[in-house]
């Protein structure tokens, strides 16, 4: 199976979440700073809105290069992540239009809620793909932040119905634990490319050692020492 | 022709259609469950079309992960389909606008019943480009996944006069059946990548097979055990 | 310079507009056939640009696979490019809502032959960056489709405020001579894929020649003849 | 980490952008010329804003692959400068619907400005990336365009409550001379390819170069000399 085609599809389709939801910034009639204010919620939101999807499509990305196996239930599982991502557009418009008040805010963090699941299925997914050994595994390590948004969403909706304003506000830390990304796989998969394919010429003869061999991707550090033009 | 670009710019088409889908589902005004609710049904048609556009890309992806030739035929009986694909929005939303009745349901069966012919034809047209020992053809067997949902989209669409909710159900049923990928397929295919290009190196000399030969994508098999740094 | 990523660029902008171009369908409120049908112009011409898109988009497919440099003049001519295109969507709106009449129909044809100027212009210049021995210029001959379909705007754009439905019988037409698509270009250019690499191995030495020298693109018959796996 | 990655999600996220824009410029009801010409003033701002985008996606092209190493700091600064091109559409539709006076034109000016600072932060992140020997900055070298860009955003900002047509003339003045793109980057980075790989046969082996060391993209000069099928 073609993981290529599995990341340029979750691109597209996050590419056009993170687009139209700028969408529900209507444009104003009137010509005037007080034609342009009504907006200003609704633009909070969409900033809220787009570095949630940046943290997902950047972990995303780190959470791909670790994949080495695309089964068809990554593939479902996958969707599932992008179907939760895809109301984005509906909560962050909705949030806005009403000044993040109560039951805006609740589903915006329930749609919050289900995609973090979604994502913790997915990453589970592609370890189970990948039995023993698996890199992804190794590199989440304890995964405490995936643990701590999800309580940061559940409390964020408990919160949202007395004071949606530290509903907010919890929302908010809970998107800034995810801005540093996760430089545990980065670190564990300092690979140079995609297409990793080792040539080693030493007696004369070529040989050549592909990068992805069934025991999943090897070491960084393996790479790193690569003489591509020693004789 | 370069398979690389069909596939990105079907994922592309696919990608828009599974989230403009969503623009149908409009944000209230209100910001009360009271003014939610209203949105449901565009919710559980949009939850339906989201299903089904899942479908035809996992299948999608399968069914080019077998395809070896692309002729001008291939592109446009690609395009047909993603004709068809492209009306989702609009009966998604036209269904869910009016709670499942009788004439959206069978509108929204018509165009499902459109697309699976499309797939189908497209499915032939690469059969015909592969000629003999097509390995798509070999790869589908009796596809009666396909033949069933032909008879299941054409009952939808008598039965939904009488009653769009057995219509509604007919059409569930008729998403549940591909909800599995096509393993069969997935078998077939076990390659590493898209290009798979086999290194062996045995008596100092270097020989190099394309995975992709004149005679179609090889047996799976022969992947498995390809020993890449043997010397 | 990145072909690639120019494909993948185009191909992202032509998806986005013939996936937008159906959004100009509005969703009737109503659930009935009567409602429903209103909408029938709005679906014929939308018809009528997703097979222009389609057009474009396979000829643009065999233009560029024929393209062996990318220069700042050639990105800049591709937007132009798309820019036209970008207006399909309106115009095919307009003369839908408006049930093809006399104006919408002539400014369909007017952006219609835009795009074909923008289209020639595009060609030209990647045959200018080709210098002598341009692949693409010969590829292309006499270009008589190009030529004919110029023709076949104007005499379309002229007649549409006499009678709008000879205008859209001779833009259908313009259309049917390209479904047909390229196959001069699809002949010269039989390659097996973008990053075609030649190995041989006789001598116990491994020679590798790459597909795109200094001269352009080499001769398609060249590629037939390879054996890779030969000894 | 994955530049081509990189590279496909802001394409899509550029090509949503430029072709949103357009959906601002609304399909008249009416059928005649005196129904077109309310669209000319949208039309024209689209005009501009298509400009504008385009010259950030050849730039970003340029950028990108001058870039030979992709950090999380690098996917945050270019999530940043993707932020401010996704007002683009808003800012576009509100000054054509206002017909470029002064409030609407200062906005869209400072979001030019914005994106032209996100632009530059980006551009030194991957320059910090790259240590020393950094091949982007010596590519950009004064980088004079970019500052006088901002100079003309700040000056077209200051000027639009005095007279919005003054403002509208600077911000166009500051598109044409962005519309050259960065031949200097083009020189310095006439690469073959992405994968670009020396393969050299001298002596009956085989030296491979990646043409991506640790020292940054070698000398174009380098590249020009390759003779791949020497024996």
């Amino acid at each position: 199976m073609n993981k290529r085609r599995l990341e340029a599809f979750s691109d597209g389709v996050v590419a056009i979440i993170i687009t139209i939801t700028v969408l529900e910034m209507k444009v104003p009639h009137g010509g005037g700073m007080e034609n342009l204010m009504p907006q200003l919620p609704v633009f909070l939101s969409y900033v809220l809105s787009f570095f949630y999807v940046g943290i997902y499509w950047t972990n995303h990305h780190h959470m791909l290069h670790a994949c080495t196996v695309v089964t068809g239930s990554v593939l479902w599982a996958n969707l599932h992540l992008l179907f939760w991502l895809s109301l984005f557009p509906f909560t962050t418009g909705w949030m806005g239009e009403n000044h993040f008040t109560a039951v805006p805010t609740a589903l915006y963090g329930a749609v919050l809620l289900m995609a973090a699941i979604a994502y913790y299925l997915l990453q589970q997914t592609i370890i189970r793909a990948q039995g023993q050994n698996s890199i992804l595994k190794e590199a989440i390590g304890s995964d405490w932040k995936g643990k701590l948004s999800v309580v940061l969403y559940l409390i964020a909706i408990a919160v949202s119905r007395h004071s949606s304003w530290v509903a907010q506000a919890v929302l908010v830390f809970a998107a800034l634990i995810w801005v540093i990304p996760d430089r545990r796989i980065e670190k564990r998969l300092a690979m140079p490319e995609d297409l990793a394919i080792r040539f080693e010429s030493q007696d004369g003869t070529t040989r050549l050692t592909q990068a992805r061999g069934p025991m999943g991707v090897e070491k960084a550090s393996d790479y790193e020492s690569l003489k591509l033009s020693e004789e």
